[in-house]
C-alpha cells in the first residue's frame, strides 16, 4: 500500500428536513455574508431556496444570490460569482443543487481569495485557499459534497478541466434524499452511473494488495446494483434514494480509493463529450466506460475479472480469467441501459464525424501533449478506436 | 435510515515512516507545547520515541512526557496528567501508543479544560470542549484513532466506562504499519478481534434498509478474514498489516455506522471482564462475542444469516435459516481460534464463581438500573445466562 494523507474534514448532514439546519451551519462554519449559488428553476419551484433562505434569515445571515448554473458548469457565470462576491463582500459561498453548482460554487470560491485568473487552478495550479463553501444537495451523483476537486468548462475552446485541493472541500454538506425524490428518473440514473463510475476509476489501480480498498469499492458498487432499480422503479422509495446518497458521497470522498493509483481515463474521455454536446455526464459514462474498460482489460484480466465475480456474481473461469472479465464489462452494461442510459454515440447525441475533433482536444488540448493516462496510457490512435466502439 | 450527522475532520498521515512528520502535524493543528503520552518500554525501545522527539525538536516544540500507561488505562495516570498539563501550560496531546494510551490522552485533553472531575464525562456528561489530541499509532485494535470516544477504568470499583464527544476526536493520526510489526502475535490478534467486534457491533442493529451500510461492514470483514491470518503466519508482512491497520480505523470512525441504531452489547459484556481481570480487551471480546451471538440470535435471525452467507460464505438455508445463522457465530468462533484467541472462561483467565460480582457490576453500577441495552436488552438473568455459556 502506497503512503497517502487522507482528510475529509467535511460536516456531513444527513436526512429528512435537514436543510432546515442551513443557517446552523452557514454560523458554525463562520459566514456571515453568504452567495446562495443554485442552477435553475427546480429550487425554486420546489420550495427548497426559500427553505434555505427562511433558515438563513432565522440566524440572521445576510445573503446575495447568483443562479443560472448550468450542467456542465462554464467559466463566464464564476467571474460573474467572483465579482459579486468582491462586490457584497461575500464570506461564505452556499451551492443548493448538484455537482455542477457545487463545481461552480467551490470555483468561485477559490477565484475571490485570488489575484490572478481563477482559472489557472484549473490548470494544474494547486487551490491553497478558498473562501468556505457550504452544500445542500439536490442530486446523487457527482460526489463533489465531499470532495477537494472540482470541473468546469471553458467557453473559449469548450475546454472540461478539473481542478483540485483541500481548501475547497465543503465545510458543511446537507444530504436530504428526500430532495432526490422529484428527479426524473434519467438524471436519477445518469446519478447512479457517475457513482458507479467513480468507483470503478478507483478499482483499476497499477498498485497491488488494497484488497481493504477493493472491498469497500465491491460493497459500494453491490449497493448501488441493489438499491440502482429500485429508485427507477419507484422515485419516492426514500430508503434506496438514501442509501444511493451515501454510497454517492462515500464513492468520492476518497475513503475508498486511498494507497494506490486510480484510473480516470474514462472521466477524461468522457469529459470531451460532455462538452461537445452538453450531454448529461452520467450519460457519457454509460456510454463511455464498458467501451474502455473492454479496451484496457488486457492491462489486467485479473483485476476485471474480481470484480465480475465479486459484484456482478460471475462465475469465474479459471482457464480462461478473459472470459469472466468479459463477462463483467457486459454485466455492467447491461446493468446501465437497463436502468435507461443510452448505449451508444447515436443515444447519447453523438457524431462519429466528431471523432478527430473529440481526439485531438482530449489528447492535445490545454496543455496534453499527445495522451492521456491512467491505469493505462492512451494516446491519439487508442482513443480513436475507443471512441469508435462507442459508435 | 435514520437521520444523522457524520463527522471526521481527522487528518489521517498513512504509510511508511510517517512518524518523522509529527512535529509538521502537531504545527498545523495549532500545538505550541506538548504533553507525550505513552506505555511502557517498547516505545522507547524500538526507538520510536526518539524519532518522535526529534520531529519535535526540528520544529523547535517543547514538550514534556508522561509514560505508564497500562492496558485498560486507569484514571490515577489521568489525574496525574492533567496536573502535568496544568503546570506546564501544555496545549497539545500527543498519544504515541495504542487505543489505551489515546484513550488516556483524550482524558487528559478533556480534564485540563475542564473545572470539575474528568470523571464526569465517563458518567455520561458530553465532552464539549478539550486540547487537540494527535496521535501515533502502533497497534491496530481499539480504533481510537479515528474515534470521538475513549474508555478509562477507574480505580475505585473498577468501573471502565465510556465518555464521547467530537472534541476529542484527534486532530491527526499518524498510521505507519511497520510500526505494528514487532507486536506479539497474540496482541495483533487481539486487535484483530477488536476491529471485527466494532464491525458487528454496528452490523447488528435494529434499523432496516441502511444496505450501503451493511457492504461497508461486509467488506471490512472480509479484509479482516483474509489479511488476520497472514498477519499472524508472518509479522513482517507489511500489505497485510497496512490492510488491517486502515480496516480498523475505518471500522471506528462510524463512515460505517450510521443511519441505524448499533448493538455494543458484547464491549459492556467484555469491558466488566477485562476490567476484574486485566485480560486483553480483544481476548475477552473472542470469548464474549460467539456466547452474546448466539444468545442475541433470535432476536432477528436474518441479520444473522446475511452475515454467515456474505463474510463467512455459508450456504443459505431457506427453509431454516437460524441454521445458517448459528452457521455463521461458529465460523466467527473458529476463526478468532485459529488466530490464537482464547475460547472460555479458563483460557482467559476469567472464574466462573465471579459470575454474579460480574454481572452485578454490569447491570448496577455506576449509574445503570437492572439492564444493558443495544440489539436486545439484556437484564441480570440474561448476563448471567450469557457469561455461563463462556465457561
Amino acid at each position: 500500500m502506497e503512503n497517502f494523507v487522507y482528510y475529509s474534514p467535511t460536516c456531513f448532514v444527513f436526512g429528512k428536513d435537514t436543510e432546515r439546519d442551513t443557517g446552523k451551519y452557514v454560523k458554525r462554519f463562520g459566514g456571515s455574508k453568504v452567495l446562495i449559488h443554485y442552477g435553475g428553476g427546480s429550487v425554486v419551484r420546489s420550495g427548497l431556496l426559500d427553505r434555505v433562505k427562511k433558515s438563513l434569515n432565522d440566524c440572521g445571515i445576510p445573503f446575495v444570490e447568483l443562479g443560472g448554473v448550468k450542467p456542465n458548469p462554464r467559466s463566464g457565470l464564476v467571474y460573474e460569482g467572483i465579482d459579486l462576491c468582491k462586490k457584497e463582500n461575500v464570506d461564505f459561498i452556499l451551492a443548493v443543487g448538484g455537482g455542477s453548482v457545487i463545481d461552480s460554487s467551490k470555483a468561485i470560491a477559490a477565484g475571490v481569495v485570488y489575484d490572478g485568473d481563477f482559472w489557472d487552478f484549473y490548470q494544474g495550479k494547486r487551490i491553497e485557499e478558498a473562501l468556505p463553501v457550504g452544500t445542500i444537495l439536490t442530486i446523487a451523483a457527482a460526489g463533489s459534497e465531499g470532495s477537494p476537486d472540482s470541473v468546469i468548462t471553458k467557453e473559449e475552446g469548450m475546454f472540461k478541466r478539473g481542478a483540485s485541493g483541500d481548501a475547497i472541500r465543503p465545510k458543511f454538506s446537507i444530504l436530504n434524499p428526500a430532495l432526490t425524490q422529484t428527479l426524473p428518473a434519467f438524471q436519477s440514473a445518469a446519478g447512479i452511473t457517475d457513482i458507479m463510475a467513480h468507483l470503478y476509476e478507483r478499482y483499476l489501480t497499477n498498485s497491488e494488495e488494497v484488497e481493504v480498498t477493493d472491498r469497500l469499492i465491491e460493497g459500494l458498487l453491490l449497493t448501488m446494483v441493489h438499491e440502482g432499480p429500485r429508485v427507477i422503479e419507484d422515485p419516492n422509495n426514500y430508503e434506496a434514494r438514501a442509501n444511493i446518497m451515501w454510497a454517492g458521497t462515500m464513492a468520492h470522498n476518497n475513503s475508498c480509493g486511498v494507497g494506490r493509483t486510480q484510473d480516470w481515463n474514462s472521466h477524461s474521455i468522457e469529459h470531451e463529450l460532455s462538452a461537445l454536446y452538453d450531454c448529461a455526464h452520467g450519460a457519457g459514462l454509460a456510454v463511455t466506460m464498458p467501451a474502455v474498460f473492454t479496451y484496457e482489460m488486457s492491462h489486467n484480466v485479473m483485476r476485471f475479472a474480481k470484480a465480475a465475480v465479486r459484484v456482478w456474481g460471475c462465475q469465474m473461469d479459471f482457464e480462461h480469467p478473459e472470459v469472466t472479465a468479459k463477462a463483467g464489462i457486459e454485466a455492467l452494461r447491461n446493468f446501465l441501459i437497463s436502468i435507461g442510459m443510452p448505449k451508444n454515440f447515436e443515444e447519447l447525441g453523438a457524431k462519429e464525424e466528431d471523432i478527430p475533433k473529440l481526439v485531438d482536444v482530449l489528447c492535445n488540448g490545454d496543455g496534453r501533449t499527445g495522451s492521456i493516462s491512467g491505469f493505462t496510457t492512451l494516446n491519439e490512435d487508442d482513443c480513436t478506436k475507443i471512441y469508435k466502439m462507442m459508435v
